[in-house]
């Protein structure tokens, strides 16, 4: 388990840490980014809605997914390219940075038109063929771990991305496969500072599917800005009872607002700003 | 987790079990099959050799990869185009049913020129978009599950390939994550009758990639088809100590000779043939 | 993790194997034993039916707990001494070797009188008091493994037992915790020739409580013995609808009788006798 | 999973939450509580610079194990009632409220003449006999998790110490078994607000034994505490690269007082003291 096996992510190759800059906005700087939105693009009004809400509480991204990997071929499966457009628009319409999963080879080049960030997901971590190509779509990438993926298996799907010359990768750690029953994937605490030990990259943190709970997503968005992390992707819906997925984790508008306001004393505390 | 999730691949829909057949072999019949090669095919002198020893031995199918996803972008990848010729060589010159693994859904209709049955490997086994376009490619496919997949999950991957219309679907369990440091992934005896439970879709195991060890391959080999496994899948090298992956799991074509006789005994134990 | 760790226990201190002996019967040597009888005893009726029965099928030992660790103060938490009288009475008339758990230092000595073999349950793996008082008891012990032990922590609480002078140790494997939801403990097939490797002590097989499935617990008895166990440990109840614990997973008695008759053949497949 | 299985621990039965007393120290009130020391007693002076060290720096409680339950049995195992003597005069000379683990049974009252709290550990939360008498035992109790026990099950445990008699039960969450070969128990930072929803119960976490690196303990801390936690367990050795067990993991009488200053503005953002 040697450095050298991720050089381009390692540490050692970057010191100093990297910031990555998207239309103006920072990440790995000192400021700490909130991603917020959907889970899924469902209709056009539940995404501007999203949006608006989380713009107004400080948020400067706006995440959602137009293209969703379900475990059962019978789920809802996303709205595809018209989710695209609605991403676009609602970024547009308020100001916000946006990114959206990409899950097909084939896509990454329409996707890349309509979102400044691309975001592989999970089921991904170690698909290569689409790191490969999302590492020369010319865009950010936001890597998600496997859910039994280990740290350095992590960084060297990272180097996927890296080694086909995009320096743009920001780590998105939501937890790992446990067996825990009333929690979906367990977020070591200790693997954020460890990450930000191993790589320069900047890591941000995934509360909503870590617990799968909205009751959780507040204390455990404290303590991932407490124990380093550079940002946060926190679920927030209009009427998260009628998401057509992640019901029982996405937050309420106002339930986000809310803890907008207590996480920036912790990004204080520590040396940081939200 | 009802059954219903999974309709076209549980039990309930078809209760005297699926037969795969493929040139004249039958996959979930009373014979077990057993489809041994190389991991990878690493060039034409070492797969002939390698095909010679597991047609002589008794196999039916020529196991071996031409596109490797690995862990490392560093590591070796595969011969590609190259190495599904020599496949479909193999296979012609010694009479083996020819498989492979795919790995990028823009390869599908390529990789299906050349061989008998498609492989879905682990990594992939949530890659979506590949298991739509692999249902689709008119071959019979592999499906090894997830190292983290539920038995859930892995027979909703199944369905995505059968609701494309392929109904030649062959399940390959090949253990899962575990913590004990010394088996590569831990292959849960129990999980073989309970898919069989579970489903009619025939089920091979492969041990070599659950022990990574070639001592434990012959009895957990043994112990698969007692435990009512309708096939094997085995890696065997003309040279395992200068393979370019795996070489601690693959055995040699003694080893296997060796190990087709022990099973012969076992299979009919279990009212199966070899 | 060197074998030094585990000096005693380790295959190098006695390449032939060990074989315990208790009152005739030998494990560990050619032929494959079987112990059987209840989870719990819960009345004098119930493990005399029991023990008759797992005597009639050619079990040689009568498995039974008088001491019940339970998650919850609040289960039935087994009949302490009466129940050891009873383990001495079914043993005596039936013929059959008796084994029961023991739970607690202070009772070490007390249960030593009444049955043959003590037995160390998962939940004690590491209880290091108890171990070193019943490698004090000049009794063989069988030891499980703890759910989340790893193979050499299992092998170092045997060590515990050596060093204390006791040579009659048995391990008994009997899975570990995993992800399945459909599994109690995932039983990984590998880990029984890799014990074998590892250590000259027996190694005996739990597939009842691995499985926590009756229809799975003659498969997993069967690959159980393929891959080279020298034993059973298997719950049979006479009513398994109305036991204490377990109910799932125990065997009726005609269950067992027939899973006796199937076994044989694969312990001959093999080179063993059942 | 009803909470009626734990009842006495539940949330339900005491919505206001438990605040344990001990000497004048609150544990589970606004104040959060932190116990250091060494991970064992050594020697006279290394525990009185230990205990020296941690109450300068700020800490109420003195932590250190007398008995230490190792997993080889040539390990060395603690001083046993000597170090139970170096406890009580450590804790009389600084003014410390003193605790330390309990691994038999039979030790229960001699070490409750010595110190204020009884620890009992990892290995031994099910270890029911134990924990039925440490509930009789007229001292608060530390309760850790087991490596592999679900929240359920800890709270269960905690239920044999209740229905003793025992109010004064504090949980500590010290992380689980995982996977990543990093880090050595995962610590999920969900399990600590879950725990406080689940239960009345004080909860305080230790980072030392999640990570097992010195480097993690302060982000893990300060993380902890953003997420709810009562108190943490921190060890503190004068000299780690000279202890007898967890070196890597034992913060520097320097490190910690520093840690200590950084933890008190993280405590303050989530409404806390320290």
């Amino acid at each position: 388990m040697s450095d050298i096996t991720y050089k381009l992510a390692s540490r050692a190759s970057k010191p100093e840490g990297s910031v990555v800059k998207v239309k103006g906005l920072e990440i790995g700087a000192k400021k700490v980014v909130v991603m917020a939105g959907p889970c899924a693009v469902e209709s056009e009004q539940q995404l501007m809605q999203a949006a608006k809400a989380v713009k107004e509480a400080g948020a400067t991204v706006l995440r959602s997914s137009a293209y969703k990997p379900r475990s059962s071929p019978y789920s809802f499966q996303g709205l595809g390219k018209e989710g695209l457009n609605l991403i676009k628009k609602a970024g547009q319409e308020f100001g916000l940075v946006t990114e959206t999963e990409v899950v097909d080879t084939r896509d990454v080049s329409t996707v890349s038109e309509y979102v400044d960030i691309l975001r592989i997901g999970a089921r991904n971590m170690q698909n290569f063929a689409l790191l490969k190509e999302a590492g020369k779509a010319g865009k950010p990438v936001i890597l998600k771990n496997g859910i039994s993926a280990t740290l350095e298996e992590f960084l060297l799907a990272a180097e996927y991305l890296l080694s086909e010359g995009n320096t743009d990768v920001i780590l998105c750690y939501r937890g790992v496969k446990g067996f825990e029953p009333r929690v979906r994937f367990p977020l070591d605490t200790g693997s954020i500072p460890l990450l930000k030990e191993l790589t320069h990259l900047p890591v941000i943190v995934d509360p909503s599917h870590s617990t799968g709970k909205q009751s959780l997503v507040g204390p455990v968005s404290k303590a991932a800005i407490a124990a380093g992390a550079d940002g946060l992707m926190v679920e927030v819906h209009p009427n998260p009872g009628q998401a057509k997925s992640d019901k029982e984790q996405q937050l309420l508008p106002g339930q986000f607002s809310e803890l907008m306001k207590q996480l920036s004393p912790v990004a204080k505390a520590v040396g940081r700003e939200l």
